[in-house]
């Protein structure tokens, strides 16, 4: 029987069709892919911004086809084939292997400066050991089944994730500088948070709110609404986003917490991106 | 109060004094250290593979001193001061720093093929989200307190870390390349798990075992038992090693469940590495 995710949208529509549209035509340079997913937006992005050529192939995770399986037996998306029997997978390691791989592309997406890259690299890890879990935690957190006061604990969930999208943010250069986690240029670790922000709609839609300040309201969150509205008109975000709508069904089964994919399963055990 | 970690032994023993005793003079480049620490333990092989210059300076996490918390106020070890002002911290972030930052210092410890270091990042991630996990989560299991027939549950959590210590090792090369996960050169896939590796006593010493089967007694632990008995061998581990009798009370600690750690309390709670 098909798990309850099987039945999502199977393409990608609105602004990301037209760039999948436009990346079917055979490359060595294979990016296997969900539309809908968050970690491959973070190698799609990648791909977008630096001009990489690269073929897009659609894979529904939960009906993966031949052609990923011979590719990478776990059945991972992102999976980027790189030749042929020669796959990589784990969205950071594609990002920094594209980085490595295609150094005439711009732009640059890591500091050349040794020590600042491996500040990049620390915030990278930041994102997904503690932004994503903590996102999860509260996007699949159910106050009815909860034992003990539901309301008080989501607003708990709430403020612990707010408190790591402020030390986040706590981290970024000035303003003055540009909007971007290191200034001027977007960067990797700009990339492998901005999925994730981009879909803070989600909490508005079914889990009353975030609570973060509007814009103008509190100092503390400035830095925050500069980052999040550069990442939003970002050519390369716009490009690999879908229809909302169609994202509506996925992130509901999330929010009722009836989500099957490793994210979800692993969230509802406790434990952190798997 | 203190916590029940705070009466560890309070320097290295062994080898390892003497490497400590040979990197107390003043250097720019200072490691934030505690002699028993496996994530510590990565970064210390690291420099003393490359054979760079480093300061060793000794922390009771449970009594940070105001110098590591004014490079780090996150007060974690391995903090890594490059220059006043400027420390770094996650273990693997210090291991790939060292090896950006010092190009001349040999071994190499990453491939400079694109690809075979995109791969080595992929089982670098694995180590620290799958194995050590589970290394965690059977080292402090209580079977007299679970809920359900422990000892099967003992059992299980056995089986889950020795799958994936066998998926780690199904991963590397022929052992007639060279006894290292990439053949015959160390590499810092390898010095990323060889500090718990390297601790697996502790499961006969509290659990009663780990079921690995002895050395020629099944073909498919051949592999494991050449790189751990390589990795044994090699004159970095041996020199950041202090004597066993120091380790047994703080593994006491984790066994019992009652060590005080991050990483206790994360496992814990069912969270992975923190």
């Amino acid at each position: 029987m098909p798990l309850p995710d099987a039945d999502l949208h199977p393409v990608a529509t609105g602004l990301a069709k037209r760039t999948v549209d436009n990346h079917l035509a055979e490359q060595q340079l294979k990016l296997f892919s969900g539309w809908f997913c968050p970690f491959v937006q973070r190698a799609w992005i990648t791909l977008e911004e630096k001009g990489i050529p690269y073929q897009y192939i659609e894979v529904n995770p939960y009906h993966k086809g031949p052609e990923l399986m011979r590719s990478n037996p776990r059945g991972l998306v992102p999976t980027l084939e790189v030749a042929p029997g020669k796959a990589l997978y784990e969205s950071t390691v594609l990002c920094e292997y594209l980085e490595d791989h295609y150094p005439d592309h711009h732009p640059h997406l890591l500091p050349s400066d040794d020590y600042e890259r491996a500040r990049s690299r620390i915030w990278m890890d930041y994102v997904t050991s503690r932004i994503i879990p903590a996102f999860h935690r509260l996007l699949q957190f159910q106050p009815a089944s909860y034992e003990g006061d539901g309301t008080a604990r989501l607003d708990e969930l709430r403020g612990e994730f707010r408190q790591s999208l402020l030390e986040f943010t706590g981290e970024m250069v000035d303003a003055s500088q540009g909007p971007f986690f290191a200034g001027k240029e977007l960067g990797l670790v700009d990339i492998t948070l901005l999925p994730w922000a981009i879909r803070l709609w989600v909490f508005d839609e079914f889990k009353g709110g975030l609570g973060i300040p509007e814009k103008g309201d509190e100092d503390r969150w400035d830095r925050w609404h500069v980052w999040l509205a550069a990442v939003k008109e970002r050519e390369s975000v716009k490009k690999t986003l879908s229809d909302r709508e169609h994202y509506l069904p996925i992130y509901k089964r999330y929010a009722d917490d009836t989500a099957q994919s490793e994210l979800a399963k692993a969230t509802r055990a406790g434990r952190g991106v798997p």
